[in-house]
């Protein structure tokens, strides 16, 4: 049973599966691993925008991934928010900037662009800062990934409706395979969580169990440094 | 009550409403019309794509919309997809390309890519071909809406979780204000359709009844041609 | 007599006016200045990179054409390397990076990122950072000038045959109309400048006196606020 | 003794050799070949932009070339004017379009988009119609690129002080090893186009003889199909 089924009806399911079936795409032998926004702002939910528990445990699904991802040579990219833009930079967010739930609260809140430990960041990984949802857009990311000779990119990070959904379209776009571990992407509500999953898996990418994305990066990936 | 209160739960809805109050962007003076994907293969339910029903209405209200647009010189553009393209271009779609949903239908089916005539698409008004989601991938559409001096763009078109999402987030990514007439979009999937317009009227554009889009039209856009 | 005039013969100038009148594109009525690289390591010959006196010479003239900006509420925007990034982003730059062209002078050099006090950069004015020629790749700069609704680009900066040049590409190609200020740009090479400059007028820009920009810009910017 | 060593003087060239070496990038193992806009208007002189003598040794250069690509199974890819384009999608060009330079040779003319017959294009060799210089602007070629898993593209075409510099700096913003083969690309005009391969191989990429191209590809290509 997929994760959506509760939400998304079967005469929804039936029409993609009616007339052809789905096949998923595949790993390629260059993968890399893109997190988007998995930064305090985003987990901590004493924060207006963080996702709480649902955000802990896709932090340390996504530390287990990048841990398989160093061990094979595999490149891991950051994207996080740009903290210096100007109001002409930022556009027409209407999403509530960051902020403390409450004034109580304030005094003990991590730096809300922070890395989690958990997921282990090396300095030879590269952040990307950004003003916008896809962490393709206004960055370097595409050329980093020709650099590496990416064929797949694996997307994990938060939020599943926001910033993962404009990233994976991207990544179609741009020819990638793209792939998002279940376990490795959150949200803070509930049905765009497990909508968004299936609108991925119906049109874009491969939404596999993290399990399934380590067994492939195994088989796929390269035992010798990928450039 | 909006579209999405059936499927969206209100513990969703509220995270979105509860640090500060959710405003409308609202039009600017130059706004242009992009209508995405309303071709006979997404509308058609003979074709596998087809929405039906669903998809003629927002035809209708399209046109409509159009009419009002043509009055005002406010701009009007339309992107299909590009039927030449070659598997290298195409890349992974998992979707099923349009096709008869029986054989015994096929003679009688209109072109795929025809635009309907309720549409009333004129001779200067461009037609961008594409083979990505969103109606900026790969297309001139950035540089159109430059042309015309564009800050508003507003998106009509099919489905809405397919190609008007992805337009929406990348019209929104380059900083124009966007808004979505609820009744000028069509999905063939009941469920994303509606999640998709909640994800897009919390993030990233005004989802407005249609007669609110054509009131503001005739106030904020402009009588003598925009160019 | 124009700048190129000594280094681009007559038989080459010839052919671009042989069968059709190149008219200049002129300004519109949304201009915007942006500059690229104006920074000590472009202009400070102790780096390799600077251009020395004429660089100091386009940082003047580039100060008074700002200065006409601000006074005419016309936005400007400063694009400068982003000196954070790894190599994977960098990509395969054969210029050698900016470096003091004798150990000697080490000590002594300006901040290699800073903008002289020339330019009065102000901090409502962006600072848009990347690592490609071109100030629109890997950045905001599309978004932002969508917001400010601008239709006309003024490049000034360094170099004149590298970013410069990339720049005038893409606001070209995004539909805006160009124009380089002769005096505002520079270059460390003296026939590629001059070149460059005649390139950019035949095919992308208006190549003009700095005094006819500014008499454009009296005639044409906004007296009121552009936003 | 390099093309542009009559027309750009020692001390421009000094420029760049003083404080380092400037090494070439060299080709990596995935290239492939973009050929930009070698079409009869660009080519036959009886077109105001054909570059007659100097287009056809470029054109035959660029058949060896491909010949040699298809032996090694190296993509090809070909970037042609788009014919339909509206003027809000052209925009502001400056150069004139293609047309007969006297009435009298007009009807003998061959059609300005066709791919001469030493190419040897073939039915699966995408052909991406644009309108912008850079085979990149408004086109999948990115995507495309991605698809094949391409590290290097080698330009030819015309003309070198337009397009294939335009498509060159993009290439290179994208992180591709870049190379251009110098009998493969022509001009109208002889100073600019010796001015741009000097900028070329000075900052973005290896302005290398034919031969020594071909001898990389027989080194570097792989022997099996690319995909």
């Amino acid at each position: 049973m997929a994760i959506w089924d509760d939400v998304v009806p079967l005469s929804d399911r039936e029409k993609y599966g009616k007339y052809t079936k789905l096949a998923n795409i595949g790993m390629g032998r260059k993968p890399a691993v893109v997190v988007v926004d998995m930064t305090e702002s985003f987990i901590d939910d004493r924060y207006s925008t963080g996702c709480g528990e649902l955000a802990r445990d896709a932090v340390r699904a996504t530390g287990k991934l990048l841990d398989h991802a160093r061990k094979l040579n595999v490149p891991r990219i950051f994207a996080t928010w740009d903290p210096g833009l100007l109001p002409e930079e930022i556009g027409f967010w209407k999403c509530q900037r960051p902020q403390p739930v409450t004034m109580a609260v304030k005094s003990n809140l991590p730096d809300p662009l922070s890395l989690p430990s958990e997921l282990g960041r090396q300095d030879n990984e590269p952040v990307l800062l950004r003003g916008k949802p896809s962490a393709f857009f206004g960055t370097n990311l595409a050329g980093t990934l020709t650099y590496y000779g990416t064929d797949t990119v694996i997307v994990a990070g938060i939020s599943t409706s926001g910033c993962v959904r404009a990233t994976v379209i991207d990544a179609f776009s741009l020819n990638y395979r793209v792939i998002v571990p279940e376990e490795c992407v959150a949200d803070r509500v509930i049905v765009p969580h497990k909508v968004n999953l299936f609108d991925m898996q119906m049109k874009y990418a491969d939404v596999l169990p993290l399990d399934q994305v380590i067994a492939l990066l195994e088989v796929n990936a390269p035992a010798t440094p990928s450039k």
